[in-house]
């Protein structure tokens, strides 16, 4: 169903009970674009490491709004055999709800805007009735504010208008003595009158701030002084008699109202803080992106450092599962060709895999996957549930007796958790999210740098004698080529030796003058990582961790009991009744097959394999738009297997 | 009208004759957001040169789209006494019409966004079916792209995949030799058998790099190859039997086909440069920022400095009015209490004052001012030139005998030509397009430094004893102070001496140290303001001019004898006719009053007042919002018009 500022308040209810009832919950994300600096294939280089591709998406990617986030849940129903599901397309606008609120500024890339519109995405419902939302940081901001002026109208708190004297409350100004004579005067006129209230002219803050300390002082009882707006918005202040009692009540009144002025601004990282909280899987589709603008904008900052993202994101998701990582690993990737959410979604209706039935509650519209609403993050996220429980489904028949229906929960889905898909890196199929990262052999991976007027074809030309190579671009005059055999890279360094025009490094040198100019050059980047953020940084994850501390108390809590089970069963493994354990056919995954991707999140088609003659807008990319690109039907001959050591790590 | 890109084409012709047609056009924008920077008090501080002004707009405002454009064009009708009008509200959006054109991010503020949807803006019109547009430089490298790749086609142009070594074109990869000669295998037997076309199946661009060139050398004639799309925008080779002839046809119309979408990816800048190209006066309300966007978005780079900023809007632009100006300058200023667009029609509409009568020819929307869409661009340009119109008019009731009609080349408005509104500026009306810039003595005004827990009460306090002061705040730490005599700085600056939390300077001493500190400072700003850039900054800007210099020469050549005329006029000004010259009225002209302002090109209420006692959501915003501002009750009796020593230009 559909969620906007219209109907949150009513529906989050339903919303959290759905949560707390799930088996499983997937989520998908819509965003206004990808990356504000290099192209895309820049962004994601195929021998990026897993530090270097958090760094640059966390760089380039999270200026966009995530202005569509979708939700649904899944919860098995034995009795029926059957999922019953629940979906919400929440729509998501950081609307100022007062002037005191962030103003924030979120970019938009074209491309992906378009890609959006010609997929018939509303944008007048997101940005005229979108939820808006606040991290924990800037609800607590807000929420010292309020009771801040409330201890100013209230004569109780700190005065806000302290001279650096010392004197106590503001002074009236020469210029405003006059006016407020006047109000003093109509004030006197008021309490000798039969009137009850009196509502004076609008005037700017300034004065109904003198205001508010003149009648405070001069009249701590009796009057109620409330600031109220007139149809054109311009604020006037309303004075009525009361008696100290009413006045009391009112002053109540006024309390709640800003109480639920400010949960309605917390408004959708209510729904994320209680995913947190549940501490349920939490199922998405090529969803790196997803998580980190998740956290960056409901949560907190994301830390500076890899380890400290996947920290943090742990603790806001204790458990993920990815499924183009799953559709990409053993034994799926033998069977699936496009891993892309909607070509997975089709090959997974058909055999070996079944579709599972499921059932939408009434009240609820289900989404009916016969008319596709791809890149609706509702519908996005509800095939996505659908494609996990096929998979998950498809490796109950490797038990035996095979079994038809696999729960969320069962320990065969155990090796797919906490690792995140890592887009076109050629020899990491995944960010591990629960621990050290896989880290391959690179020993055939040349470093070249060359002058800035060479294309792929000079690369080909150069490395010709080697057979094949791939290349990756880096920018304009630098680029890895990987070797097809670890023996070439010798002779390859030989050659170069006497090379003017080009300079070739192994992966190991190229990784250590890069460490060395990292450390001597970050305090000079552009984009504010000096010296004194780093030392700051730890004390940044500690307030985002802090913020998110009480929900994950509790949902550690609740998940104990879950994960003390699991661990037992993991410890069984060996002697378990599996007759062909998956965790031990899924031990002999290597890395996924590359291929042209839509991504479960993609907004835009620039996410997709760029053709190389035709992207060349300027000059950048105009070079880089004859580069030759990895193609899918020779990709496994491309790359031996042989040539990477990934380590085993389940 | 409505023009969006899916009736542009058709329009376009209307609109060009109309703006020929026309004795003036009023311009409007509406903009996804003002500052990405400071706040929008800080961007127009009160006491700003026009030179900073300039640069913090260019800096701040100008990564936000221009999204909607309005125009309207005014013919007076002699003979009907009334004025025929066009209004065209365009939608616009830079679609990238291909994978080579540039992919445009843009920033949303969301306040901005959030104002425009709550008057009804309808963003999807703007994403969906915008009208894109590209500047001139963007242009010209697109149809070099073209030609380059035509030539390619062709195998007359320079052979792109050339290898260092010189060899001639690419050669084919080992891994693509099999694809190769399984294609050539195929045209082998389309050659001898009776089918007409062959299509092959999709793939990379590289590969069908490798197909033309490989089919290019081995089949000179007798075949014509083109890459076409699948319904799925998969791009697969068509090749036909032709002979030379159809195959010349075939190139000829493929030709056409591509300088069709050059043109169509030209798009709105055609509009600008026809109101560019005719000379026009052009009329906007608060228009700086609207002029800035326009040359930045449709036509090039805007300028480091102000005075290049001027010369090249002057070449785009050559008779701009701002109607801000006109209703802030004398004899309006006495008349008119309000100045934001909305207000400004409402007073032109009572007496003194008249509403021409205008018509709007069949078949045209027509606004209707009874059921106001302010803030929709179209709606916007159209009463700015009733306005515009309404204040002409006026000015004739001083000619002896009075005139009811004022013509848009009247020498009466000579004085508020090129004269662009400059928001919030104390001292300083406007910014002089065609000339240097008034330079009012700031004597009178210190600039303060103080620790950052220092409010406007705090400046209050310390300036007691001088009566009435005006505080401008700059940043958390300073801030201009204006005395209300010059006398008393001296006795600040004394009693200063000895102040160890805070420090003064006068405003001369500030500007000193400020040049100093720009000079050895611009090396290390964080914009890319490198010296570097300073030193290609002029050929830039030349090429912006030559840009821009076709359709100049041309406008030149149309406005020769308008200018002479003008000219003359001006120089028989002494003795004219007139008994009561308006040039003399408008030559005592101060400075308009500081009034709370809409602006005719707001997008959002924080170019309103912002009001004190509310704004404060992070920690600049907290302290700022309890500033004091200038109050519109006290304005001129604050400011005494005595103390500006204003150089009357006209």
């Amino acid at each position: 169903m559909e969620v906007t500022r219209q109907n949150f308040k009513e529906v989050l209810p339903e919303v959290c009970s759905a949560v707390q009832e799930a088996d499983f919950i997937s989520i998908d994300g819509e965003f206004t674009g990808i990356s504000d600096g290099p192209s895309v294939s820049a962004l994601t280089n195929g021998l990026d490491t897993p530090e270097e591709r958090y760094t640059k998406l966390r760089k380039h990617s999270m200026n966009f709004l995530l202005f569509q986030f979708g939700v649904c849940t899944f919860r098995y129903d034995q009795n029926q055999s059957t999922y019953i599901t629940k979906a919400f397309n929440f729509y998501i606008f950081p609307k100022p709800f007062s002037r005191t609120s962030p103003d924030i500024k979120f970019i938009c890339q074209s491309s992906s805007i378009d890609f959006l519109a010609s997929q018939g995405f509303d944008f007048n419902k997101v940005f005229r009735s979108g939820i808006p939302y606040l991290t924990q940081e800037e609800e607590s901001q807000l929420r010292e504010q309020y009771e801040e002026r409330r201890g100013q109208i209230n004569g109780a708190g700190p005065v806000s208008y302290t001279p650096t004297s010392g004197t106590g409350s503001c002074k009236v100004p020469e210029d405003q003595r006059e006016f407020i004579r006047t109000v003093e005067q109509k004030v006197e006129a008021l309490l000798k009158n039969s009137d009850q209230t009196l509502d004076l002219e609008p005037c700017t803050g300034f004065q109904r701030k003198l205001i508010y300390q003149t009648l405070n002082s001069k009249y701590p009882k009796g009057l109620h002084v409330e600031t109220l707006e007139t149809e054109k918005k311009e604020r006037f202040i309303q004075i009525s008699k009361v008696d100290e009692e009413e006045r009391r009540r009112r002053e109540q009144q006024k309390q709640q109202r800003e109480q639920e002025e400010l949960n309605d601004a917390v408004g959708f990282s209510r729904v994320i803080r209680a995913i947190s909280k549940s501490g349920k899987l939490v199922v998405g589709h090529n969803m790196l992106l997803d998580v980190m603008h998740t956290i960056h904008q409901f949560c907190g900052p994301l830390p500076e450092e890899l380890d400290d993202f996947k920290e943090v994101a742990m603790s806001v998701f204790p458990r993920l599962l990815d499924t183009k990582l799953m559709a990409s690993t053993q034994p799926f990737k033998e069977i699936i060709s496009n891993t892309s959410l909607a070509e997975l979604h089709k090959q997974l209706r058909e055999n070996p895999f079944r579709s599972p039935t499921t059932e939408c509650p009434e009240g609820l519209r289900s989404y009916d996957t016969s008319t596709e609403q791809l890149h609706e993050a509702g519908y996005d996220a509800f095939i996505t549930g659908l494609c996990f429980i096929s998979m998950a489904n498809y490796l109950g028949s490797f038990l035996s007796p095979p079994k038809s229906h696999i729960s969320a929960r069962s320990k065969l889905l155990e090796p797919f958790y906490n690792k995140l898909f890592l887009m076109r890196v050629i020899d990491i199929p995944y960010l591990n999210m629960s621990g050290p990262d896989l880290q391959p052999k690179r020993d055939h991976v040349l470093y070249v740098t060359f002058p800035k007027e060479w294309k792929t074809s000079d690369l080909y030309q150069l490395f010709s004698a080697f057979g094949n190579i791939q290349v990756s671009w880096i920018d304009d005059t630098s680029a890895f080529v990987c070797l097809s055999q670890t023996e070439q890279v010798q002779i390859a360094m030989n050659t170069s030796r006497y090379a003017e025009s080009y300079r070739i490094q192994t992966y190991a040198e190229y990784l250590q003058s890069r460490q060395k100019s990292t450390h001597s050059s970050r305090r000079w980047t552009d984009d504010g990582w000096d010296a004194s953020y780093s030392t700051s940084g730890s004390s940044r994850l500690q307030a985002v961790k802090r913020s998110i501390s009480p929900s994950l108390e509790e949902q550690n809590h609740n998940a104990d009991s879950s994960w003390t089970h699991y661990s037992s069963v993991k410890k069984m493994k060996t002697d378990g009744s599996c007759s062909q354990s998956y965790a031990e056919v899924a031990g002999s995954c290597d890395w996924p097959r590359l291929q042209p991707d839509e991504g479960g999140t993609s907004v835009s088609p620039v996410q997709e394999e760029v053709e190389p003659e035709e992207s060349s807008a300027n000059q950048n990319q105009g070079k880089r738009s004859r580069r030759h690109k990895k193609r899918k039907s020779d990709a496994s001959e491309t790359t031996p297997p042989a040539l990477f050591d990934v380590p085993q790590v389940w």
